[in-house]
């Protein structure tokens, strides 16, 4: 009875206590106040539009939440095959008494609407949702000048989000921030290398568990001449000033050989702060979590969130250099496309310091999820997983996806490990603690 | 009873009328007349041939049909485990009475040639087997000067072939059929464009539905200076003009710097037409079949069709730029290699204006259908998926390969939507009668 | 009932006995001595290194082999997991009598030890393995300058393998080995030349069936120059001439510059002597097994074997010129990375020379496995797939590995052939057979 098993193994699993490893939740709004927090994900709106409603029509600014939500309803019949779709459907049922049998339609969102306000705006809301999907802790995705002031890091952990130090330091206004954020007057190698000392040791002081930065595909950290002279800072100081303070002094007139010039020393820049932020991890011991392969705003009609695609022609290859020079670096690695989880799994596989990490946007699907998994649980040591992060940006939607993260994974350790190879089910709940729990624990040091 | 629940859900999509959005039907020989035009379709030589029978006894100049039938049938055991070969006995049993549970071999192929030549010479044979396969209409491919007369159009519907403009201009003969097709001397980009509009409005006026291409991997179209420059006719003519001229006098000699140059002009004008092209498609209405990913002519030493194959390493950001830049056209997009899905799956997700289409030749295999079609089916709006056409050359091919995508289409709902999410029967066959057929007549305005 | 029939499908495949057509087994110690040759193999070590075991402890040198592991032994535990913790368990089940139920641990490591220490010792070990793994013969891997002496090579059948010729001909100990090997002085194109010739007449004399040779992902076999003037080898040889002895000569000195340019010409010369290699497999009528994709040394603080990574974006389309020129030899070809394999299977149901070859490496686990052999099963001619090749260092390790392959077969059998399609549970065995056992027998003239 595969189906039966299936159930256990997924009552087990889900009775375990989570932490999640990598959110966008605001700690200071972490819960919804109405369902247009909810219906406004990214994934919604992008998908409305994909299928024909204009994006003036869904970003309308000022637009009353209700009336938001109204106009969305009105055409969300296109999605409802989609895994997307199914997480509203199973949050609504799950918070909101929302019926297991009605779709949301014209006819019933304002009951649905009326229903989610008024349970959101009990006081306790955002712990009754915590406890409801058993969350103990959750990562934050904290911007570098972020105050980290107000709320409990213990329960909402400070992650530092680095890409714009690395891909937009030529940004007067990103430059600015970066000097506030540290009192530091940021003009050559050597006082951009202190600014971000001073940004990991406010994070660290704060709690915070990791580094993290979203990479393009054709992003390469290069080793050489930086990894080279690591060890010779002073030496490498003569390199970087001069196109540092090219970068910093900004782009000025529009001519295209200049333009040229001014994106090939930006680019230097990118990989100086990069490598600058992987030693720090070293010196402060955190994790630094790679997000690889995502191209932004490809789509330049899209909606807010909704025009980032990739290249799947990435390798992990390109990584090669970096994991060589920092062992004493754990790399959580993200990859977007799901060809590249084959690779990923033979990384995690060889280097000591690669661990693989959940399954990113539009490999966040339930067959990638399945397929990829799947390669990960049967080749990777079982110490060098961390099976799952929501990415959510309202609490509410950690019930749902994790949800469809533990039925898959529930399906897997079944079907491969207690029929296939003779597993106990207790073993197989053990390998499912493990990559659910117990790894965020270990890698992030959450002990 | 998951088999019970495939096999009604099975019956239930086999009951739906169809629209075959792709094939390459002669619409004055849709039919076959002996066996041999079923046995000589490129699936079957090609895999002959490369188990092992030379090209020249296939090919052999002259040959009468039956014999060629008996040479082929006698070298045809090697292919028995392939889904091409369960594609010909599902059909001879279906329209030939052939046995349930025989192979074809050296021992029965004659009474096989000669049933089907037999069914084959009835008068209103096409009409049985448009009625058995439940096809209310079948696109075509037709070469941009075929004249389009001689056939009920609501029937077999006119589709825009491009590839001998954009990739063949230079060309004489193609630039003489284009100059005959359209009664223009095609001398300069306006008159290219007028001719290539004329074209179009023929198309149109014989009830065309799509204009198509195919592309091979390492095609990029480039949305400048072509793009930027669309608004401005006569400023781009500036630039195009003179490419143009070069490329339309041919070659000379074998000098290799000058084949580099002419090389290099041939793909500027490869990038003008096809930028044309999709102008028009705007401009007249037209969805742009984009058929990505292959490579011409790589064996040599192949047969007739089986000469074409590939590099998987293409990405669809190569066509950002045109999704960007005409919002107003709809892509059906179909890639040649599986690894392309998730690309595709994610462009539909995220671009209005992109659509998946079909499962295309190397892809259009059991297991590359099931995987590719579940990522589509999670992720995408249902109304962007256009779940199948069958690239057939005869009609009678028509009943095995939709039956095929049928049954996995069956088996997707079944475990995917019925099990694991629990959709009622009903619902599922609605989501299959969508990409079966409703998709079809909606993206080409069949209603 | 699936499992029955799955069940009883693999004990028909589970009684056919195989030829191994690719292998590390050294024929003169093919079977272990204690098992340190077990738990030494690659796959425990880059495993218990990669899960935190300094390399130093892993490979201290002259470490007593119970010592040695007892302290794998003791870090085990991370891989309990993998499949390849799963052979491990399989294999002393199998020859020495490890309990079913029991995990390898500190506490029971030394009985098993001694058990198998006990039946390594028996004289007739190495027939017991063989017998019980019903392995008729099987391949080895033999440097270019073997003696392939002092064993019966039609139980341990030679292949000549050939790294070392096409990359590393510039170091001057490989010259030499192959100076010696040769009794031939090599100093241009003829000699070269004549030294290839004469390593296939010495290996083909002593019964060798397959020359074979890994390749890095960027490796492109350019037909021209070399392909073009293959005929005309006088001619050649004033191209190759000159870049040979540069390269013969060595590097001297660390001149960026001249480095470039010796690599240049190493790459030249890998170039000749790969085509040359390739025209004797015609000449002496041997099949030339082409393991495509791996970058050596990827992470330089591996343990021994266990440093080699790979860039997953390769395409068989580089081969296109080799596949044309040389009709005559028969390629079978392995791919690295799974998502190859469609490549894998569309290229060989096109080229007549090219045949689908085991599943290599990173490829070699249960999923891609599964995954990789349907895509074969269904759409590659059933005499031009060779199903597996075990790739073991020490004999034991055939019967976990072929049984892991014959019960994925199995299940393809039985869900994809006997259930989908209606097939006899003879005829899918048959099919089984041929893929495990024929077609090995075929491709490489061992009938």
């Amino acid at each position: 009875m595969p189906d039966q098993l299936q159930t256990r193994l997924f009552a087990e699993l889900n009775s375990i206590r989570l932490i999640d490893p990598h959110t966008h939740i605001d700690p200071h709004a972490a819960a919804s106040t109405t369902l247009a927090d909810i219906l406004g994900y990214h994934y919604y709106t992008e998908l409305i539009h994909s299928a024909g409603m204009p994006r003036e029509e869904i970003e309308e600014p000022g637009l009353d939440p209700k009336e938001q939500v109204r106009r969305l309803v009105e055409r969300i019949e296109p999605l409802r095959n989609t895994f997307q779709y199914g997480w509203l459907l199973e949050l609504s049922r799950a918070f909101f008494d929302f019926p297991a049998d009605e779709d949301l339609t014209v006819d019933n969102w304002e009951q649905l609407y009326d229903a989610a306000a008024a349970k959101m705006a009990q006081p306790d809301w955002e712990q009754q949702v915590l406890e409801r999907t058993k969350l103990d802790a959750v990562f934050l995705t904290n911007q570098f000048d972020d105050p980290l002031e107000g709320f409990d890091t213990s329960r909402y952990v400070p992650c530092l989000r680095t890409d714009d130090l690395v891909f937009h330091l030529g940004n007067v206004e990103v430059r600015q921030r970066l000097e506030r954020a540290t009192n530091t007057d940021v003009h050559d190698a050597a006082s951009l290398r202190a600014a971000i000392g001073k940004l990991f040791e406010r994070f660290v002081a704060k709690g915070a568990r990791a580094c993290a930065i979203s990479l393009p595909p054709d992003f390469t950290p290069e080793g050489a001449p930086f990894g080279r002279l690591r060890s010779q800072f002073q030496h490498l100081a003569v390199f970087v000033d001069p196109v540092l303070s090219v970068v910093l002094r900004g782009l000025e007139g529009s001519d295209p050989d200049e333009q040229t010039r001014y994106d090939d020393y930006a680019k230097q820049v990118s990989q100086f702060v990069f490598w600058t932020l992987a030693e720090m991890c070293a010196e402060f011991k955190l994790p630094f979590d790679l997000m690889v392969g995502v191209h932004r705003g490809v789509y330049r009609g899209g909606v807010y969130q909704g025009q980032d695609l990739y290249d799947s022609r990435v390798s992990l290859i390109q990584y090669k250099d970096l994991f060589n020079a920092l062992p004493q670096v754990t790399f959580p690695v993200s990859v977007l496309a799901s060809v590249t989880n084959q690779e990923l799994a033979s990384y995690a596989w060889i280097f000591p310091n690669v661990v693989t990490n959940g399954h990113w946007w539009y490999s966040h699907t339930p067959s990638f999820i399945e397929r990829d998994a799947t390669a990960r649980l049967e080749a990777v040591p079982q110490t060098k997983q961390i099976g799952y992060y929501s990415d959510v940006y309202k609490l509410e939607f950690a019930l749902p996806k994790w949800a469809m993260y533990k039925r898959i994974l529930a399906k897997i350790l079944a079907e491969r490990f207690v029929i296939d190879r003779g597993w106990s089910e207790e073993r197989a709940v053990d390998l499912g603690r493990r990559v659910l729990r117990g790894n965020v624990e270990r890698v992030f040091g959450m002990g």
